[in-house]
């Protein structure tokens, strides 16, 4: 059995690692035309601002340690141009030469990930305007910052990835500026949240631009300016692109695939596209929504993790499942972690939900217990069934606990009454006797 | 109408702040024998260690605050002595004299708590032998530890509280030994996962007797020695029982209320008791074990609150419910934190489950980012349904979370597989791709 894969990052180092496992004849070759494989995407700020110091800490496995534990051939630097699904053919382009090769697969797994949206800007040309999303997109961030003198750095978009590296070009010692075309930081949160983000990252000597976006670059051979569209004029040594990712599928585009609304390939719970023999798993690939059952688009390393170990499981003939995603996201900017859950209160009106939100300040532990913080939760209901159907939290601790003690709930179709009900762990250090949680539904119920 | 509610520290306080808030009219009186109300009984080893400064910050409300926020009429000093049921009467002896007084109520909520079991070994009546619950209790500990010229203390019992004091009474630079009878620390964990803590102790200079216990106390006026049962002796300055607590179930031994097979007051969801008009609430009264269906006495702080809070609300003709409880719980020990929920083994097994136990060891968070660390997690499933019964976690960071995470789910009835698809949050330094949780379930499932 030959089992070929596309993409060797989250997704397919997953679905290979999963597949050698459960078969150990397979012949299973992954195709990656970058030269990395298996890093760890989410890591790559930290890598940048120095946090995690070496770099071989962000690769999960180099190329010749993914060989050693897995029965898996690591085809580096090879490109494959064509996917023939009739023919379960693959095209590839070696990596020394210009010649074109041949791959013969039984099943074939497409997790060709996907990358960053670059706007056309005018100027968009000029060097030292960069864009994060693999090793070696770090890598170079890396090195004009050692080696340029750099003062100003400018993020546009100010979404996770966004204000992430903010942490990380502060940590640098450069000035930063965020420039964002909406009214608000952390688009996916309501207003009210983002704001207790935004006046930290303020108070945190970040210059923040909202309801703004880029005009135009200019610069000799280096950005130097940017002017707005609203007419502002911002210096800047370095500008980093985050404004969104879309799915690699130029190699789908030409063949009978499925794709869903988001242009990701569309899968069902096991992976499997609609051409049989062939699945599609991570940041290429769309999910389930675990509360509104629609297909979206969410592209996420533990998603793609899982998605790709559940794609080489059933490669290999197994039965495995992905049921679906609450587009569980969570960010920690400077000392503040945000974090959120389920449906937001705009996707919750758009599927027609009766909604009620209600949003708590607690604290993360007794107030009495050393360094106590306030954690802010939002709780988003569904005012007819009761059900949890999304939330928000934020605060400088326990916020990781209140978002997935809250995914847990919403998985499990818990309703509002439940939240109090819950026999959530209490010692002073970690909790109040009532923890945030059992406080939110506690007030979401207007039992007071 | 007329509240009265006897003890006033955990689920007497909750149960009259949460009666005054719903019926503004009402007369809600708490009969408090002591002079405290209102303390943080889990902070306590905390004041003693001096984590905690200042003693007014364990006690959450005094008499004056809670008088100024509620309009609750505080009997301090006041101990009720007889209910009379049948005629909805106590009789209390007033604190200045021995003057026996009545109150009339309409509705009477029983919050009488749990006192340390005192084992009535020889010697048990020298100084310096105490035991650990209420404020004035540490008050006690407190003098001594700052008067005499202690240098060693010895704790009798290796539970929960046994475990916190040890840190407190290390803190103050005391030696420190423990003894407990059974084979293992902490009792309600299995063997291996208690072995950890154990080493833990040990590796802290803690000594630690196992499978042996007190004989017999010596000493002058206060205790210098212990014989063990086995034969062994050792020196001590300060012993602290920790060998378990009793509900305070006396005045109601000549009532006609039905008690559980713990001792303790049996009360519905509704936390009513067996007499018309009589609740019962905290470390006196029982919960239904939500997975097992039965009534169990498991006294614990956040019990106690949601406990009185509902009995609060009924008593002033609200509609409020416990549920039940997980007997979850946690502990701190020095660096390493031990957390339970659900079912032990024993429990399971005697329950007539057919169990699967797995335990993992996996990283808290990424690997990659610092402070990264062990944890620990051990999960007790139903082979039959599949079902969660219960888990341990031990380690160093990011066990509250998990052992949160595993009680929601164990509360929401999932099953082995829904551990993977659980959609938590995934940041580097929060946890990993794929969290501890979803690997115990990938190893559960047997899916490697």
């Amino acid at each position: 059995m030959k089992i070929a894969i596309i993409g060797g990052v989250a997704a397919g180092t997953s679905a290979a690692a999963k597949a050698s496992r459960e078969n150990k004849e397979a012949e299973i070759v992954i195709f990656e035309k970058g030269k990395d494989i298996s890093y760890a995407g989410c890591g790559l700020p930290y890598y940048i601002s120095g946090v995690i110091k070496e770099r071989n800490r962000v690769v999960i496995n180099t190329p010749e340690e993914f060989s050693l534990k897995y029965n898996v051939k690591l085809m580096i630097g090879h490109r494959v141009q064509e996917i023939i699904p009739a023919k379960k053919m693959l095209k590839y382009k070696t990596s020394n030469s210009d010649k074109t090769a041949i791959y013969q697969y039984d099943k074939l797994i497409i997790a060709t990930g996907a990358r960053p949206v670059v706007p056309s800007f005018p100027g968009i040309e000029l060097e030292n305007i960069l864009a994060l999303r693999s090793l070696s997109d770090a890598d170079k961030i890396k090195k004009i910052v050692e080696k340029d003198e750099l003062k100003k750095v400018t993020i546009v978009g100010a979404g996770l990835i966004g204000l992430e590296m903010v942490e990380s070009f502060k940590r640098l010692g450069l000035e930063v500026t965020v420039i964002e075309k909406m009214t608000q930081v952390l688009p996916g949160f309501s207003k009210g949240m983002a704001r207790i983000v935004a006046e930290h990252l303020v108070n945190m000597d970040v210059t923040l631009i909202l309801n703004d976006g880029v005009k135009e670059f200019k610069g000799d051979k280096k950005v130097r300016k940017i002017n707005t569209i609203r007419g502002g004029e911002l210096s800047t040594d370095l500008v980093l692109l985050s404004v969104g990712i879309k799915p690699n599928t130029e190699l789908v585009e030409n063949i009978d695939i499925k794709l869903g609304n988001s242009g990701a390939i569309n899968a069902n719970e096991k992976m499997e596209t609609s051409i049989p023999d062939i699945y599609a798993a991570g940041d290429c690939a769309e999910s389930r929504d675990l509360i509104t059952g629609k297909s979206v688009w969410v592209p996420l390393g533990s998603t793609a993790n899982k998605q790709g170990r559940v794609a080489g499981g059933n490669a290999v003939g197994g039965n495995y499942k992905h049921k679906g995603i609450l587009k569980t996201g969570i960010t920690k900017i400077f000392e503040i972690t945000a974090a959120r859950t389920g449906l937001s209160t705009v996707e919750a009106e758009k599927e027609g939900y009766n909604i009620m939100t209600k949003t708590i300040k607690a604290k993360n532990h007794a107030a009495y217990y050393p360094n106590s913080e306030s954690v802010y939760i939002k709780g988003i209901f569904d005012i007819d069934s009761g059900r949890i159907l999304g939330a928000e939290v934020i605060g400088k601790s326990g916020v990781d606990k209140r978002i997935d003690i809250l995914s847990t709930a919403i998985y499990s179709e818990l309703r509002v009454e439940d939240l109090f009900q819950l026999d959530l762990a209490y010692a002073p250090s970690f909790s109040t006797p009532k923890d945030p949680v059992a406080i939110l539904g506690m007030v979401a119920e207007n039992i007071g």
